[in-house]
């Protein structure tokens, strides 16, 4: 029985995981800049970035003797400063938000760059993150409660039926995006009163707990690239949940069993909400060592995590 | 100020993961069996093996035409069950002790397996384990208290000055390696009673909180690859360790910050127990988000955890 429990905790896993092995495959182009790895772009998404003006282009590295040494995908040279190149990129992505390539429009930037605390290359409207395979951040938080005898409880949201992604499925008290510009702690402080009606004095003892990431490739062959930054907050018995936007349409607390059954045999929750769960339930004892397959559970929960910083020669 | 910090720690992780890259490369051979990949031996301790006896031998391998794959080491292919395999290479193993080869002999098997939870291919003398590059598990446990405002205070275990391996060092409350034929959580109560005299009810109270791993490649040329099972014990505030096994010269009990600076400022910590502990940093909110470096030292705490199941088709 056992050995069940955690091949589909895995499971869930790899479906957050789904083709990921190909970003790096033929498919895909780099997408680099000053002599840096940014993202991965599909040939299908390349095409309409190279038929529609000069922003883009695709250059040939050669070696010292002239013999071909692959290729890339990248900003025109011209493009000097991330203000400038920011500004390029929106235009082509306004563009092909017109054509219908870029959907779910979001109007909210995200750093382009190497590494979560380094300096971006441009900023990237939120909505075509996955067309260019950049590591896109967020804060996820479990709300739980604690019963005298140590018993512990899972607030649980149902996403609303209006909301464009993952509609009625299963979530997190608290989740977002980590846009450009604000600190993990005050977006999870600002998501918490948004979603969940939690006040800032109360959200603040939030506890930072690792990260869960993942890298897929969606239906539309775009790179997803995940790093969600896990919090838990320990809530008072009597605190009552209260969202405040619309997207979350009820709450209810569930014994940490009831949870973990329901990601085992369904798939109700969002999928990369399952994942952090997971997490949670590896970081509080629910999943343990002597279940076969801990360890490459626990493993794969980071599989997307590695920051590029990495300098290429060309 | 927090740039240095997670630097630093970064740099402990990077202490434990020395000469990792050249597992993977030439100088070392791919321990194999039933087409299945155990472990990986380097060519100056291969030699060894070979000239003894023939207990191990090179296998080339080769594609139907003829042409060569490459080759590995492996067991002579007459020792057909793990009772067989045990004896032969325990036999192995005692001779190049008398050599002084294997040093700090154990008396104790570790399993030869693809993954924690598999049948082992053969038991091995512990001491061996890194001489053949096989991943070793073992259970590290962080006893801590918490005082009424939830500051949190760590024991910290001084080795004795005649430990074999790293005396002196600075020590979690209770580790010790996983052995053959018993379950994590009864290895964990049985070490808490040799090491910090925590009586039975009280360490069955830890917390199973995850893994952390790494692969380093030590002076004398060995593949050590663990991955440590991370456990957590609240204690009450009263509790006062009794090391039972002469292994520990001294407990103290620290204020979290004063556990977090030595890590930074110096080697005084033994190199994995500074892994496991930055663990504990990192899920208990200590080091969190908005640190630079937070995602890269995340990930790299479970560096060498991929089990290697996979199937060869030689």
């Amino acid at each position: 029985m056992l050995l069940d429990l955690l091949d589909q905790h895995k499971q869930r896993v790899a479906e957050c995981n789904v083709g990921r092995e190909s970003i790096r495959g033929p498919e895909f182009l780099e997408l680099r800049g000053n002599g840096l790895l940014f993202g991965y772009v599909h040939e299908s998404f390349a095409e309409h970035l190279l038929l529609l003006d000069d922003t883009f282009k695709v250059y040939f590295v050669r070696s010292k003797d002239g013999s071909p040494l692959g290729h890339y995908i990248g900003l025109d040279q011209s493009l000097k400063t991330p203000k400038a190149r920011t500004k390029a990129v929106a235009a082509v992505c306004s563009e092909l938000r017109e054509k219908g390539v870029i959907t779910g429009w979001r109007d909210e930037l995200y750093p382009v760059s190497t590494g979560f605390h380094n300096k971006p290359y441009f900023g990237l409207e939120r909505a075509a993150a996955p067309h260019f395979g950049i590591i896109a951040y967020g804060v996820h938080m479990n709300g739980y409660t604690e019963d005298a005898d140590g018993n512990k409880y899972l607030w649980v949201a149902r996403r609303s039926a209006t909301k464009q992604t993952w509609p009625l499925r299963l979530d997190h008290l608290v989740a977002g995006g980590q846009p450009l510009g604000l600190s993990c702690a005050d977006n999870l402080v600002k998501e918490c009163q948004e979603e969940a009606g939690i006040p800032p004095d109360l959200a603040r003892r939030a506890t930072a707990a690792g990260t869960v990431s993942y890298e897929m490739v969606t239906d539309e062959n775009r790179a997803k690239r995940d790093v969600l930054f896990v919090y838990d907050l320990k809530l008072p018995s009597d605190f009552q949940p209260k969202n405040q936007d619309g997207e979350v349409e009820s709450f209810e607390l569930w014994p940490l069993a009831r949870v973990a059954e329901t990601i085992r045999k369904s798939n109700e929750y969002k999928p990369n909400v399952a994942l952090v769960i997971i997490d949670f339930l590896v970081r509080h004892g629910y999943i343990h060592p002597d279940q076969k397959g801990y360890v490459e559970l626990v493993s794969s929960l980071r599989t997307g995590c590695v920051e590029a910083a990495s300098r290429r020669t060309t």
